[in-house]
């Protein structure tokens, strides 16, 4: 049985490394933009639902046209809503407290989005986070890890998805060969828009959910893993934009990467569950919207040139392919 | 008990009405943008599914930067998806059948929306349709009529906004005097984008939902109230048009049209139960998603100068008013 003084500790643990995370992430994009600077508004949640988060978002840069870097850290009640949601019943008897239901749980995560400016550039997404329910008695009933890191190019090169994948495959090998070609395909089956074919809004990379400590893999690898999945956003996106952020583009390009962005707002506001989960429980909208593209075009029935370039790109979203 | 020949005269009946509103709507659209014209795509659902549709596309106009001007008519069987989706259980026993569950549906619709390029235009929607259920001895079970006319103004001309309404209202109180306040009601009420404290996309107009014809008023009652609503749309909309249509605007009237347009995106995404019902079953997605506007802008957490024109617009559409 977990003790308060443990389970606290344990939140302090990955609350601190998201925050550090945060914070190392905001820094280097600062630097790499040159230009435009994070803002930042703390907020918190209303009528009485505990926690909130810290919202750091760029707007208007060399390099980035839009981009959030978010932490949050939220607790409250277990509602029928949740319940139903996030499939909670029957409880894990993690704690030893056989019967005993989910009454209250605990979320922790970082959340980012990054719009670059050249249509060279791919947009990237990423969420590392850890979720706890506990019984009424504050004894911790389950804990699951969460988290993924997803690139959605405007262009194909295949020189940058197969960085991006390696880098994911390489940490991923460090803990478990399994992972990576099983969270790989957990991602491309996830960032798909259902109503269009199956088309999927990027390349991918990786994704994994309801990771609970256990016999195989016990809590500290999981943090240790979400952790290291974290670190690895930086190494595995830089060396692309530092790549094609002054490649000459035409309005042609732009205007491909707008219709893309399209997709992107399909996705997140029609299929994507955390999105609608936020809208739906009671997020803060702005910080839960800043995901959404700076400039967007929607046009009937745009169709880019077969063997195109930019059919290439679309190829590779309706088929996805192995990149390393 | 309905034969089958009298069925189909009514089906054609309305038929009929709807192709000749969308030639109507779009010759006069074309003769007020005086450059662009709509394109045409006829399209037939796939997959053994009954029916299709006659989709009018009009982009890059002097005025109407992009709108769509859309007929179906579709039939099929009744699945359980649907029956959850409608509500249909149980059914109403128009024809006599008692007890005969609805095993096949039709439906025939005129669908519209309007994106002009001038901010000070506004964005116009409408929608008129019959939909019937049948038996399996293709005997009608029941049928009801729904539609709307909704405007979705930038900036707020308490005239334009008067105009609009009071034509509808006539419309309205040739009919029954009760519609107008009611049908005006259940507007406010339905483009609301819950998850930004109830903000409206746009200022309203009327919209009902399964009127059934019956003792109070009858099968011809409301197949001329349907087409008497979607006549009024042209003079509903176009003296509007025709009035601000060439008014000069600068690039923060169009930035704003942009940022209340990402609102447009987010009530038919997230809420909209045609554009949702239609992505999840099997419509042509083209023509359901033309409803998009062309270009759009998602800033974070943008708020308009208190007392500002653009505000003033905001506050109309977080407190509905009574325009006649």
């Amino acid at each position: 049985m977990l003790h308060k003084t443990e389970t606290k500790e344990i939140r302090g643990q990955w609350i601190g490394f998201i925050y550090d995370l945060q914070d190392k992430i905001c820094k280097k994009l600062e630097e790499v933009d040159g230009k435009a600077v994070f803002i930042e508004d703390e907020w918190q949640r209303v009528e009485g639902k505990g926690g909130g988060g810290l919202t750091r978002v760029i707007q208007n840069g060399n390099v980035f046209e839009k981009g959030g870097v978010n932490t949050s850290v939220v607790f409250g009640g277990v509602t029928e809503k949740m319940r139903s949601q996030l499939n909670i019943s029957p409880p894990r008897q993690l704690a030893g407290d056989a019967g005993k239901e989910p009454a209250k749980w605990f979320a922790a995560g970082l959340s980012l989005v990054i719009h670059p400016l050249n249509p060279f550039v791919p947009t990237v997404h990423c969420n590392y986070r850890m979720f706890e329910l506990y019984n009424e008695e504050d004894r911790l009933v389950d804990r699951w890890f969460g988290g993924g890191t997803d690139l959605t190019p405007y262009y194909l090169f295949e020189d940058d998805a197969k960085h991006f994948h390696q880098t994911y495959k390489d940490v991923c090998d460090r803990f478990d060969p399994l992972f990576y070609p099983g969270f790989k395909a957990i991602c491309d089956n996830y960032f798909v828009n259902q109503h269009r074919d199956n088309e999927r809004r990027g390349i991918g990379g990786i994704f994994y959910e309801h990771q609970r400590p256990g016999e195989i893999h016990d809590l500290d690898f999981w943090m240790k893993f979400g952790k290291t999945c974290g670190e690895a956003f930086l190494p595995a996106y830089l060396p692309i934009v530092e790549k094609r952020k002054n490649t000459v583009y035409t309005e042609e390009n732009k205007h491909w990467q707008e219709i893309r962005r399209g997709r992107y707002v399909e996705f997140n506001l029609i299929h994507d569950r955390g999105t609608l989960f936020g809208l739906k429980t009671s997020g803060r909208i702005e910080s839960i919207l800043m995901s959404l593209p700076p400039t967007v075009r929607f046009e009937y029935n745009y169709q880019p040139k077969p063997g195109s370039e930019e059919d290439k790109l679309l190829q590779v979203c309706l088929y996805p392919r192995e990149w390393v």
